[in-house]
């Protein structure tokens, strides 16, 4: 990669795992922001819902030390074009993990209303496609630090799955709605946390494409991404 | 900023305005699918909404072309930290920007749905709110190209509105949902919709942020971020 000498590739590659420590480091952080803004719902757990509300401050912290290193990287050590790429590629995989984190701040905004509200009966399934979600970031992080196409290509395949979970969730939660309009609140408001999921799905399977890309060169096939089920529920 | 000769700054200099120039073409493109995206829905014109989907690729493509031109610009002309901070920042814009561009098609792609259904009333607020969040658009990048801190702050007072429109439709469609089950299925359509409306509002506001920051090097105060209503509606 760098033509550079030994002595300035050297520095720049740790400058470089700095870098992906930083971001390993947001991932497990925003991973665990998953798990835990689900629990906080499942459990109706305001006090950890507050935790995790509070704890994305860490996570926008750390993208700006990210962005701050990668400027500070490139200022000093004048990488090469392929290096560059690396560092590009750092700047924008800390930038989905903010989005992420903030989706998983999104879920445990939400907790205070169920909280109030009687069981909702599709909620089971938020915690399975959760831990579907939250794996697939750990797994796109993974590939990421390891530069490894062949697990950044399994991360989205199980996008597949991601998708049929909020499918399944969106036509149940309708339903569900159309059932009984006192679900309607507490339905409304799951609907946008299977959402705000099957994004966090969609973001990982983003950061995998770019790991696949970076270490083979080529584009892991053209995907649709994030569809709801667009065939109308007819109400009944 | 630059340290180094002034016909390395002029060329510099002629980098930065094309990049700028690219986000400019990217952002005009978004607004202009924005506020097709919300035609189409009011007409329900499924050729448009085809058009906007479409149209997504030619701001994806962009984004790359400001990516590559970042990096060339990065290692041809080795850029000081300050201008090396403008880069990163149209970088980021870029990102930005191609995310307006997937609320604006997921609008799009929602057409079709309201094509076959009923008229729904609250539907009559959507086109003002993207107006509102379109003409946020076209401002946050206006100041970002002209390094307006001014205009940058106007952005951020809009988005309040932008809230207000997105709180009020909430509660209204909840409301539709319960009076008639045979809504259900458009409503949810709408809440998403506008959801994604109030995000690019969000968006835009972020970009005004940075622009601003960029500008005076002072931090606008921190805002709430995005939020629906809390508090829940009852069923009656």
């Amino acid at each position: 990669m760098a033509t550079t000498t030994g002595h300035t590739v050297k520095a720049f590659d740790d400058d470089l795992d700095e870098l992906r420590a930083l971001i390993s480091q947001m991932g497990g952080l925003a991973e665990a922001a998953i798990a835990d803004a689900v629990q906080a719902l499942a459990r109706k757990d305001t006090d950890l819902a507050l935790r995790v509300i509070e704890g994305d401050k860490k996570i926008d912290q750390i993208e700006v030390d990210v962005e701050r290193l990668a400027v500070r990287l490139i200022a000093l050590r004048a990488p090469m074009a392929d290096d560059l790429r690396e560092v590009v590629a750092a700047l924008k995989t800390a930038g989905v993990i903010e989005r992420i984190g903030d989706y998983a701040k999104n879920i445990a905004k939400r907790v205070a209303i169920f909280a109030e509200s009687n069981p909702i009966a599709p909620m089971t399934i938020v915690p399975e496609m959760a831990r579907v979600v939250a794996q697939m970031v750990k797994s796109a992080l993974d590939a990421f630090v390891a530069r490894d196409a062949e697990l950044a290509a399994r991360v989205r395949e199980r996008d597949k799955t991601v998708d049929d979970f909020y499918n399944s969730l969106f036509r149940t939660l309708l339903t569900y709605m159309m059932e009984n309009p006192n679900n309607i609140t507490a339905s409304a408001h799951l609907l946008f946390i299977a959402k705000n999921l099957e994004r966090i799905g969609d973001h990982a399977t983003n950061v995998a494409e770019m790991v696949y890309y970076s270490a083979t060169g080529v584009y892991l096939d053209e995907r649709e991404k994030g569809g709801d089920s667009i065939t109308p529920v007819k109400a009944g």
